[in-house]
Order: structure tokens, then C-alpha cells, then sequence
């Protein structure tokens, strides 16, 4: 968790690989270097995507090159998913204007879950992207944060990166989205996504399905921002073929924060006696998602939608 | 907030009214300490209901035994609060052998929201009363326990309560509820409320509306416990007429636990930088609850159902 995001840990592993080469670039250094990072996270299906590239890269070429090939490679994946995410950015405001129109005359409210901006990329971010070229753009924004427990990934880091652009935003804990839906007071709801399937179904952070639900009931648009690299072509069914990672029940049991002298302290919120289960990611069906805003363009969450994309790249 | 639930804010606003009359009996005193009480929270209904009941019961007394009427009057509703409770615990009891039978072959999953135990009450609990009674039936039952943000009423209290009583049970975000629904994992969600309409629908703490379309959208079935004293018969529309207590930011960003060395110590979550918004409540429209289970017995969530048992009552 040192590195966390989709498109951050598919880069990040790109330059450990790199980096195990430069130590030993024999093929069993190789091996063990792609499965050791591979186990770090189950979810995400950038990691694989990002390694299997290095691997097949790296394989035909003689020992005496590969760190090299594996670190060009690794800078490439960063440089192409920074113009992936402005890409998702500069779709997601062509589908903000259709929306909303070039100058709406009250802010957007958009609400959001987890961290899905620049901190969670190399930069721009996906469910952010959007986000932060309507804002530059002069299109007046607000948007809801989710806290996003148990790491709280909303209210430390969406809530950092929405203050340094200068963004008008509120933090709320998970429980009170649904509410401002019923209220009338989220115009659409932007996430991200750890993988997509085939077929549109969407992983992402525990809680993304209950806001989906909730913009389903109160008919909001739930739009799911990711570039193409996340989609999963090799399966169908979400809820049937992606692994949840089970994190430690010490996330949701402690929490840390900065006491009213400055130090960061770790507290328990409740006793060693009482078991904890932590899901960190679930799976929201594709007919809950309006539609996906991608690298390649905006399309419907369904296997037709995603095809005719991949298709068109 | 040193008094929650319900329940026992009305028999505590009850006592409240005693006090007052035994420093001055008179009119005035006892209007001004019926308004104030009222005014400490907007949301539960059972907090006005209790009042006006001792301010009609003292109004036509000497000024002479008002305090001595209003404390009796106190105390009884002390005691129908328990024995109210106890009956929702047994029509509860009843509803869960009427669908999972006398000795099911492995626990039943509840799923509860916030704490409706007996530390909400004067004793048993409204939403925990059937849980309590099941477990006391030698039903095997298992609870997966919302933590309830931003003030942790299910990690801290619910939690509490359950491992007093032995019951199994596990922590969780309520991030989480929506992912073992669809997992299978949730075989109910019993859940208490602060208000109802005379139609059904249900106010209750923050995030209940989205644990309901959860299970609205899972075929799990949805129960809130309530006395019929919770149930205000002058209003239809929970989401127009029901007003939604807004709470201070600080509860949000500000959390405390139990440091490493044993001491209750309040840490900050976010920089103050980033304002907060704390809706305290939200509202279930009637036609995601499955049932009502109420003292006088258990219910359909609608006009029909709440009408029949108050006219039985």
C-alpha cells in the first residue's frame, strides 16, 4: 500500500522489474521478479498488464540489455499513461459540456469515492481527470468526497490534491451520499476502477457499488473513468471471476491522525475482541454504470461499447 | 449526543421535564423546559411524543404534585419502553423462525446499521431485540456490524452489546454491506429508526437508505424495529416532512480511539482546510423495507400495515 492506484501500480511494477534486472538479469531473476509482483495485490489488473509487457519485452533480448529495455519500456508506460489519463480528462469534459452545457449558471456537483486523481496515476489521474479539466476550463465544480473507509484514500488524499487545484469540494463519510442523491444535490457521480470486464461489470473500491445503486434509484448518471489498460478483456462476469483482496482487519480496527499537537497517532476504534472483515474492493454490475469514460473515448458499459473502442485503437 | 436512540431520548427528555418542575412547578417553567428539550433534536419523534405526554399529563395537576406526576409519569414510560422493546424482540423472534425455521443448520447473517441495542433504550433494544431473543432461543446467528460514521455507534456500542451478550459478530465499514449482499453473505438487515412515517417510511441514521437499495436490489430482506411511539402519524412524506439534523463538521474530520499506551486521544482525519458536511439521518422510502416489526406486532412498511396495528393496539 506504499503504491496504490490501478495505472500507478502497473507503472510501478514496470520499474521494479526494471530494477530486479539490474541486479540479475538472468530469466529466473526474470521469473521470480514477475511473480513476486505480481502476488503483491490481486485486483488490480494493470500489475499484470504492465509486467506481462516488461516480460515479453525483455525475453527475446540478450541479458547485456535487458535492464535497459525493461527501464525504457517502464518510462514508457509512464509517459503513455499520462496522456492516457488527459485523454480520459479531455473525454470526460466533452461529455461534461453535452451534459451540463459550456457555462452552467450553478456549480456540477460531482461526487466521487476513494482517490482517483494524480496521486493515483503518474499524473492527471482517471475519475479526476475529468474533474480537473472542467475546472481549467472555467466550468464552475463541486464535488462530495467520499471519506472511503477504512483507508480513507477520500478525505486524505482526493480532499489534498482537490485543495492544491484550488477545486470548491466537501468531505462526507460514505453513509451520506445516498442522501444527497434523494436531495438533488449530486449532478453525477465519477469513479474510477481497478478492473473493468469484458462486458462493462466494474472493481473498484469497497463501497463504489452502494453509490451506484443509489445514482441508479435517484436516476444521476454513475460514470466509471479508467483508461483502457484496466479493462480485462479475458473475463465476462465481475462478480464470478474477480478475486477480492482481503485486507487486514487492523484497517478498518485503527485509524491515524494528527493530534491537536501536530504528531500523527494511530488510535483503536474498537476492542481486539471484536473480529474485523475487510473487503477492500466490490463489483458493480455494468447495468449501473452509465457510461465509461476512457482513454479511446466514452461508451456504454457493455461488451459492444468496449469493443467497438478497442477496436477503433 | 450523551443521550442516543430513540427511545431513550424520549424517556430521558421525560426525566428532563421532572427535573425542571422540581426547581419551579410552575407554567412557564415547565413551557420553557418542554421547549428546550424539544429543541435538542429534530429528528426523533419520540422526543416530542414523551414530552407532550408528561406536559398533558402535569398541565391539569396542582402546581403542588407536578414534579411527583411528572416523575411517575417518567418512570412509566421507562417501563413501557422495556416492555415495548421485549415485544418487538418476540414478534422479531417470531419472523425469523417464520422464515429460517426453528434450528437452522448454520447462522443467520443479520446485518444491523448503527446501534438500536439496549444501550439506545432502557433495555433490550429495538433493531438487537430479535437478536437477542433468537440468541436466547438457541438460534445460531451471526452479525455483521456496520460501524456506522461518522460517530461509530456500531463499531464502539452494537459491538459492545453483542460481545457482552456472547453473540458471534463482525466489525465492518459501511462500505462493505453491499458486497456480502451480493455475495449471499446477508441472510437479513434489521435496522432501528427515529422516525416513521404513517406510510412507512423510515428515518433512521445516515446510510441506512443505502444498505436498504442494497438489499432491495439482493432479495435480502429489510426489517426495522420500532415501537409505534416512534411512528409520527401526521406526516406521509418521510423525504419532504422529516427534518434531517445537521451535525457538526468536527464529527467528521475529528475521531478518537485508544492509543497504543491506553489513552483516549482525538486525532484529526483532514486538514481544516477542506470543509465537511454532516447530514445526521436519511430517509427509506417505504417500498424498499420488507417489514415493519413493531410492539404491537409486525407489519407491512404502509399506511394499510401501521393503520391495522395501531387500531388493534
Amino acid at each position: 500500500m506504499r503504491v496504490r492506484g490501478a495505472p500507478l501500480i502497473g507503472a510501478t511494477a514496470a520499474h521494479g522489474l526494471a530494477l530486479a534486472l539490474s541486479v540479475d538479469p538472468g530469466d529466473e531473476s526474470l521469473d521470480a521478479a514477475a511473480s513476486t509482483l505480481i502476488a503483491t495485490r490481486p485486483t488490480a489488473v494493470n500489475l499484470r498488464w504492465a509486467i506481462d509487457r516488461v516480460v515479453a519485452e525483455v525475453r527475446g533480448t540478450s541479458v547485456d540489455h535487458r535492464e535497459e529495455a525493461a527501464l525504457d519500456l517502464a518510462i514508457r508506460i509512464c509517459d503513455e499513461d499520462v496522456a492516457s489519463c488527459e485523454s480520459i480528462g479531455e473525454h470526460g469534459l466533452a461529455l461534461i459540456r453535452g451534459r451540463f452545457g459550456e457555462a452552467p449558471d450553478r456549480p456540477i456537483q460531482i461526487l466521487t469515492h476513494c482517490n482517483a486523481g494524480w496521486l493515483a496515476t503518474v499524473d492527471w489521474g482517471t475519475a479526476l481527470a475529468p474533474i480537473y479539466k472542467a475546472h481549467d476550463a472555467g466550468i464552475p465544480i463541486h464535488v462530495w468526497v467520499d471519506e472511503t473507509r477504512p483507508r480513507n484514500q477520500g478525505a486524505s488524499l482526493t480532499a489534498f490534491e482537490l485543495r492544491q487545484a484550488g477545486i470548491p469540494h466537501t468531505v462526507i463519510v460514505d453513509n451520506a451520499g445516498g442522501h444527497l442523491m434523494q436531495r438533488g444535490l449530486v449532478d453525477a457521480v465519477i469513479v474510477g476502477s481497478d478492473r473493468t470486464t469484458a462486458t462493462g461489470d466494474v472493481c473498484n473500491k469497497i463501497g463504489t457499488y452502494l453509490k451506484a445503486l443509489a445514482a441508479h434509484a435517484n436516476e444521476v448518471p454513475f460514470y466509471v473513468a479508467l483508461p483502457l489498460s484496466t479493462v480485462d478483456w479475458a473475463i465476462e462476469d465481475g462478480l464470478r471471476e474477480i478475486p477480492i483482496e482481503e485486507r487486514p482487519a487492523s484497517e478498518v480496527r485503527e485509524i491515524s491522525g494528527q493530534t491537536a499537537s501536530g504528531e500523527v497517532e494511530t488510535v483503536s476504534l474498537f476492542s481486539e475482541a471484536s473480529p474485523a472483515a475487510n473487503p477492500a474492493f466490490d463489483v458493480t454490475p455494468s447495468r449501473y454504470v452509465t457510461s465509461l469514460i476512457t482513454d479511446a473515448g466514452v461508451c456504454d458499459a457493455s461488451r459492444e461499447g468496449l469493443a467497438a473502442l478497442r477496436s477503433a485503437t
